[in-house]
Formats: structure tokens, sequence, C-alpha cells
């Protein structure tokens, strides 16, 4: 008996788990079927036992697939793939239904494992660079989620779903303590070891430079050859500011190998850098 | 004693799916680290009665956030983020060990509501357009995996993880059977409704007309103002071809409002149009 009602209760539980990871919201109908319903059931896990999983012809998705952080019909990742492809843009807040999601992503293994993606790239590419010879190459890098990260302010701020609120976040700055993102860090350091320069190119302001510089070394960061931060009450989005500052760095016969960030306005606009990277950032974002 | 042992398996299943489903191996040590602390015990559910996590000084990740679908160390969903994001050029082949999660991806709910994503924020965009009234806005689709999935094909064909074989791809091709993707349909109707014109830009070459209007046809799409095809034994990368197509219909007077594809190949390259939207497809690269 005791065997039975546990067995049970394992069978429920499983079929729970089956349910809630695998929800076939798209089907085929078509000459290779066969093949196809063949191919699906290899991807049930345990499949053997469980009942074939049933093919339909392709139509509009009615309901949802999973219920989890749902906004407007779509779930939390769906969202967070959008920002991270530039398809939703201009965005104020992350979607109050996603605050757990958004917060799990980042304080768990997720953000990390998604950055040291990001970061392996980015290595493998350098290390493919044939350089001049002349200490021309230089890297741009964003500051903050990418060379810093503000995880321990917005941890405490709802994690993005509050909108922006530039007295708190420019105490937090001033405190100086800010963590490394420490994969954009080994990025940071395999580069110097190749003989690429690293530029740090924010959206702070110069009158945060003495913290920012405090911070950076503070975290393990040096040898960089330039911290380009904007001007004070200097008024242009942040791609025009950007790219501005990477048009003289080029005017001044700098060549711009990389050019990393966590927005998209850290590496669009001409000239971006002859490759670019962009780091996960599904807080905030800046135009 | 059915009761405790139902219990016990009961209380295993749970630990297995909170272990599974949180992994913090992300932390933080600073002046707020309490607050923190306090946002990352409000993450985890029924936190109440699990183990505060312990917040340490921010570090390289050694090890593994997980172990599922690892490939040189970068989990398969970081690797997909990755390729969506640009961040991953030039690839050949998704990693063998990544078919599972690929074809659970594509089979399952998630590659749809991902799409839904992007076309729910192509339609905000092109309800938000005030159109000339002349009748030259027009929006470039592209086709494969963009208004009609292969997925029957590379759902028996390791979901991407064996190297292209334009033989047997073709061969499907001119089957005729591919079936529509809902969410770019819905878009693409949509548009009609608002008075944009929807035009076809391809990589099939011009050969494969007949089949491919065919195929459109008999999967509900019709309307459409233009199928640019590329011509047989055209050698030129997909940028080049598609964006040399857009300024031909830029130069005949066309106002390109959005564009849509699931390779950075089809929405890179001036004039890119107005906006850009990238669906997912985490099966191959077309550079």
């Amino acid at each position: 008996m005791a065997t039975a009602t546990a067995a049970k209760l394992v069978f429920l539980l499983v079929a729970l788990l089956a349910a809630s990871s695998s929800c076939s919201a798209w089907g085929l109908r078509m000459p290779t079927e066969r093949a196809v319903q063949a191919a699906a059931e290899r991807l049930v896990e345990g499949g053997a036992d469980a009942a074939a999983p049933l093919i339909h012809a392709l139509r509009p998705l009615v309901g949802s697939a999973g219920d989890l952080g749902r906004r407007g019909g779509v779930p939390c990742d769906s969202w967070r793939l959008a920002v991270e492809t530039y398809n939703k843009r201009d965005w104020k807040t992350v979607p109050a239904k996603c605050e757990k999601y958004v917060g799990n992503y980042m304080m768990g293994g997720h953000y990390r494992s998604d950055s040291r993606a990001v970061v392996n790239e980015a290595i493998a590419y350098a290390e493919s660079l044939k350089l001049g010879g002349n200490g021309k190459e230089v890297w741009v890098f964003d500051i903050d989620e990418t060379s810093l990260s503000n995880l321990p302010y917005y941890a405490t701020h709802g994690f993005g779903t509050t909108l922006y609120n530039s007295t708190s976040f420019n105490e937090y700055v001033l405190e100086g303590s800010a963590p490394v993102l420490p994969e954009t860090q080994r990025l940071f350091n395999k580069l110097k070891s190749l003989g690429i320069k690293p530029v740090f190119l924010t959206g702070r302001t110069e009158d945060q430079r003495a913290i920012t510089v405090a911070n950076l070394r503070r975290q393990g960061y040096s040898g960089w050859m330039n911290l380009l931060l904007k001007p004070a009450g200097f008024k242009a989005t942040a791609i025009a500011y950007k790219s501005g500052e990477r048009q003289k760095l080029q005017d001044a016969g700098y060549v711009i190998v990389g050019n990393i960030g966590d927005q998209w306005s850290d590496i669009l606009g001409a000239p971006e850098g002859a490759r670019t990277f962009k780091l996960p950032d599904p807080l905030y974002y800046i135009g």
C-alpha cells in the first residue's frame, strides 16, 4: 500500500514536471509527419511510456505557453529576448509581473553564464586579430552593467520595475561600491595582455570622475588608456554622444577593434568599432 | 507508514525542483548587503523555511551554473542568446549537445512566444505610423524562418546540428509544403489592413519562384506587392544582396517603414528600413 501511494505521488509529480517543462503549442501536419513525430518523441524524456504527442496543423497560438510571468500575453523570457535583440525599444520599466523573473535571472547563474558566452566570443575574436604592432588598437568598454555592476542598487529598487530615480541612483554611484562584472574584467585583462588598449566610454558625467576611478581601481581595473565621461550638462542621445567620442578616437589615429556594452546605444552609430558585443541587461533601457 | 514514505518522496522531488530552478552563482558583499539579501530571499519561493542564501563577494564564476546542455562551459540557452544578439557569428552548426534543447525550444511553446513578442512590437510600431497617403510605404519580409517555417525539415535533420545540405534542403523546398509562421502572418495581414505593402525579399533563387508562390498561397498569404528572389548564380553575401534590393525599392520611391527577418543579414546593411525586427532562429546562420 505504501509503495502504491508513493508511486502514485511520484507519477503525479513527474507528470506535473513534464507538463511544465514541455508544452507543445506548435504542431505540424505534412508529408514528413511521421518523421517529425518521431523526432518530437525523442525530445520527450522518458517518452517511451508517455502518450505520443499530437501533431496538429500549424495554427495561431490561442492562449499561452505557460502562465509564469506573463504580461499582455508575452512571458517574461520572451520580453527579455525582445529587449536583448533590440526588438523592444524605448521602454521605461521592467513589467511589474517580471520583477521576480528578472531578479532570479540577475541573482542566479543565468545572467552570469549569458555574460560569459558573450565574453568567450569577444576573447576568441580578439585572439584572432593580427595587430599592426604600432599600439594603435583600442577596445571601447562601457562602464555601468558592463565593467561595473549596479545590481546592488537595482536589487533594492525592484529590479527595474520602478521608474529611474536619478537622485537615489547618483547617491549609489557616489558610494563607489559597485562590484566588478568578472566576465568583462577577464576580457579587459586579456586585451591588455594582447596589446589592445582598453578605453572606458561612459554616460557617467565628468563630475563623477574621481569616484568612478576609485571604484574601478577598487574592483581591480588598471591600465586603461582613457576614461571618457560626458561633460556635465551635455545634451545629446547616448548614441550621438558615444559615436562622436569614437569618431574622435578614430580621428586621432586609433583603430577601434572592439566595442562592448550592455545597451544597444553603446554599440550603434558609426563608427561602431570593427566588432561589437552586447552584454545582457534586462534592468533598464538607454536610448 | 504509507504517508511517511509518500511525504519523503514528495519532499525529495520538491527539493529537486527547487534546486533545479534556482541557483545562486552570483553574490554580493557591500554596504547594502542586508537589503540585497532580503531581496534575494523574497525571490526564493517558499523562502521562509529555506536557508538564507549566502552573499559572497563577487568573484569569477568557477565551475558552472547548471549542467544542462553545456558546451565549452556555456549552457545552450546562453549559446542561443549569443546567437540571437549577434554576439556569436559565422557558426556552422548548432552544438551537438544542444540538439535536444533546440528541439524543445522549436517544438514547444517557447519559439512561438518569442516570435509573438517580436510581432507584438512590430504591430505596435506599425499602428503608430503616420502614413503619407500615397501608398508608397512598404514592409520587407524575409521568407524562410520568417514567413514560412522549415521546421519540418530541421526536425528530421538534427535541429541544425548537422552541416547544411543544399541537395536535401532544396528537395524539401520543392515540396512546397513549408507551414506558415502564424505570428508573421498576423503582422502581414495587419500591415495590409493599414495600407502598408508587403514585399518578400528572399535568398531563395529565381528558379524556385513558382513553388515559392504556390507555398505562400497555400499557407494563406496573398496581396504582396513584390516577391524578390535571387538571380540564379548570383554571388554576393546575403547582406550585400538584400541591402542592394532595398536600395532599389527606395530608388523607386518606396519608403521602407519596416523590415523583418530571422537572420541579422536580413536586417543589416543600409538602407535597413526605418525599423527592423529580428525573429528568433537558433537553427542556422546566414552571413
